[in-house]
């Protein structure tokens, strides 16, 4: 076989979000289509994006793009914000800068994770988590949240654990649910892998995706798990707040709580080194303090968010109002919601079909669209559901 | 055990490189060193290179930082130049753009590899070859090159082949050694590694570690074992020609003549997303046909090297003249390259011991640094060598 043994069962991981990708490419181009698909910008660059970015490449010194540590300021700059973020006293030292919650994530399970270890996440989940254990060497083991509420069906984590586990992933606020993890519930899960890492004598380590930790409606707040269970590395992006996804930048970071923290920040410097996942470019790092402050309009995306779930419910459909994310998670008029989705395509509207994120049956907007997206788009909604029924 | 068992293993073999990063990391910062050490730049940025990533950061349309495929121009040049440079037809589709050659090997390893797997590497190597090789889960097996040629050793790596062997790494030009391996060596190697295929029934692919392929002396050219053997990964970077390893830019390509390409494609493709191994950043893809101009002054670097050279061996010290990279290895006055280089360092010269890359009694030093550093370190160089002797 040329290719490695593992990657065919990554590939099949991979297969159903591949599989709508090729679907999508030939449509993304159209400059008439009103895209749902990604949590992509709808502007070229926020204000000032661009700008910081031109500001930060002048080198102030001879070493400006030399091989060196991760900056120290943008450590601090990120620790900070994150303390004010989640009521926690980050460390610098404990933030790890990354290619965004990706690079954050493969990071993580590198370090903590040997071959056979068992890492739990949940379904819905998102695209690369699977490939991301796979790729580590690990153990996926699915399972699925309370399709009632879309919270952490905590029975169903308690029974999949073993102790082989070593590692629970979960992404609050979620996508695609776009729930807000209780702070009740997640008081509760740490009880569990508390009890969990006592009885297998092994740490258990839960990976928290705050990817989404900025994007929140209604006046919510963000709750993180840290603040629950000392055994939490947290996972934040700038790809979100500032909608940029394709200048990588974000940071893996323990709470002073973590145990074994000095243990850890050599083993996440030994696993960087061993598979790459280096820390971002120059530019991005000197950038990070200044990008803390540009965050895409909240106002705007609320007031969007509403007009589109005013109108998909006016139209009839079934759709969630997300605490926060980019996504309304609709239930699709017809069970078979690639045939819907391909539906809307026809009048140049792109949905994600809910066969790419294990949601048969529902179909995924992102708000990242623009204004005039959304009004274009809302007569195809109204007419596809009359069409069905 | 908080971290991963294999991270231990890993740690092992970094232990080296990070004890002498240690030791040196209080030096680099006096602003009177003379700073010898690493393929770092000797000015802050090459001329055109900060205003070139400055233009590319205006976006020219509203996807211009969003999730997409890696960009087709960018690979296109580099297919085009790299064609141009080695004389072998490469296709767009089959030059992955990774962050330099460390996400490159990191990339190839992870898409061919699996546990059990055996990778032969050359000693001396680079720092992170051996940590590579233990972060895709494979093994590790240590070569000795020749210690009077500095080139292949073929019978040694003959012996050192298995049922298990999967992967060779070499790396020409060679850090530290200076040394092109010749075109003969490389068409041995080939038909070695071709039997080899045969014999045990599974590919064995050939890693060819080019990053220093334009930084060559004395009119010598570029000399790539793909050339002679369909299943050679390169490996280039821009990491030395632009001297910015800091923003990094690279690429991982096969030959047309590499037998399954179709299937090594997608093995990239899905080895990228489950180690995060991702593209660069968006900038640096868009700038790199501009990038490909961009290039390190050689006539200067020459004109450097000989100087050093001449200076060196008019103190008496012993040294190869490298035919290529940036460095100069040099035989320690005392066997104890150690205790010579901090003899050095007192003295504010700062070279590399041969403990940090398996040879010592030897230290390496960077002609990256400026023709100010070589003049005032020369006295100093005459000087340690007569206090030994």
């Amino acid at each position: 076989m040329a290719v490695a043994e593992r990657q065919m069962r990554i590939q099949a991981s991979l297969a159903p979000f591949l599989r709508g990708v090729m679907d999508a490419v030939p449509l993304i181009g159209d400059p008439d289509a009103c895209d749902f698909l990604a949590g992509n910008p709808e502007v070229p660059a926020l204000p000032g994006y661009v700008e910081t970015l031109q500001k930060w490449l002048e080198p102030q010194n001879r070493r400006w793009f030399a091989y060196g540590m991760p900056d120290p300021r943008a450590a601090e700059a990120a620790a900070a914000a994150l303390a004010d973020e989640l009521g926690i006293a980050f460390e610098p030292d404990d933030v790890m800068l990354t290619r965004g919650a990706h690079g954050a994530m493969a990071l993580a399970m590198a370090t903590v994770l040997d071959p056979g270890d068992e890492v739990v996440f949940i379904s819905p989940p998102w695209f690369f988590y699977e490939a991301l254990i796979l790729g580590a060497g690990a153990t996926p083991v699915r399972v699925r949240a309370n399709e009632t509420t879309w919270d952490l069906d905590l029975d169903a984590i308690a029974a999949a654990l073993s102790l082989r586990t070593r590692m629970l992933l979960i992404n609050t606020p979620n996508n695609p649910t776009g729930r807000i993890y209780p702070d009740d519930t997640l008081a509760l899960l740490g009880a569990l892998l508390e009890r969990q890492s006592n009885e297998a004598g092994r740490a258990v380590y839960l990976l928290s995706d705050e990817a989404y930790s900025k994007i929140l409606f209604d006046g919510n707040t963000m709750r993180s798990p840290a603040r629950h269970y000392p055994r939490t590395l947290v996972v934040h992006t700038f790809s979100k707040s500032a909608l940029a996804p394709a200048q990588r930048l974000g940071y893996l970071a323990m709470p002073p709580t973590m145990p074994d923290r000095e243990a850890l920040r050599r083993g996440a410097m030994s696993a960087s080194f061993s598979t790459s996942n280096l820390a971002p470019d120059a530019v991005m790092q000197y950038a990070l303090p200044d990008l803390l402050d540009i965050v895409v309009d909240m106002n705007k995306l609320q007031l969007r968010r509403d007009r589109l779930l005013e109108a998909l419910r006016s139209a009839g459909y079934q759709v969630q109002t997300p605490e926060g994310t980019f996504y309304l998670l609709v239930r699709s008029p017809n069970d078979d919601e690639g045939a819907f989705v391909g539906r809307l395509a026809q009048d140049k509207v792109l949905a994600m079909p809910g066969s790419m994120f294990e949601m048969p049956g529902y179909f995924r907007l992102s708000i990242t669209a623009t204004d005039d997206m959304v009004e274009r788009a809302i007569p195809v909604f109204e007419k596809a559901i009359s069409d069905v029924r």
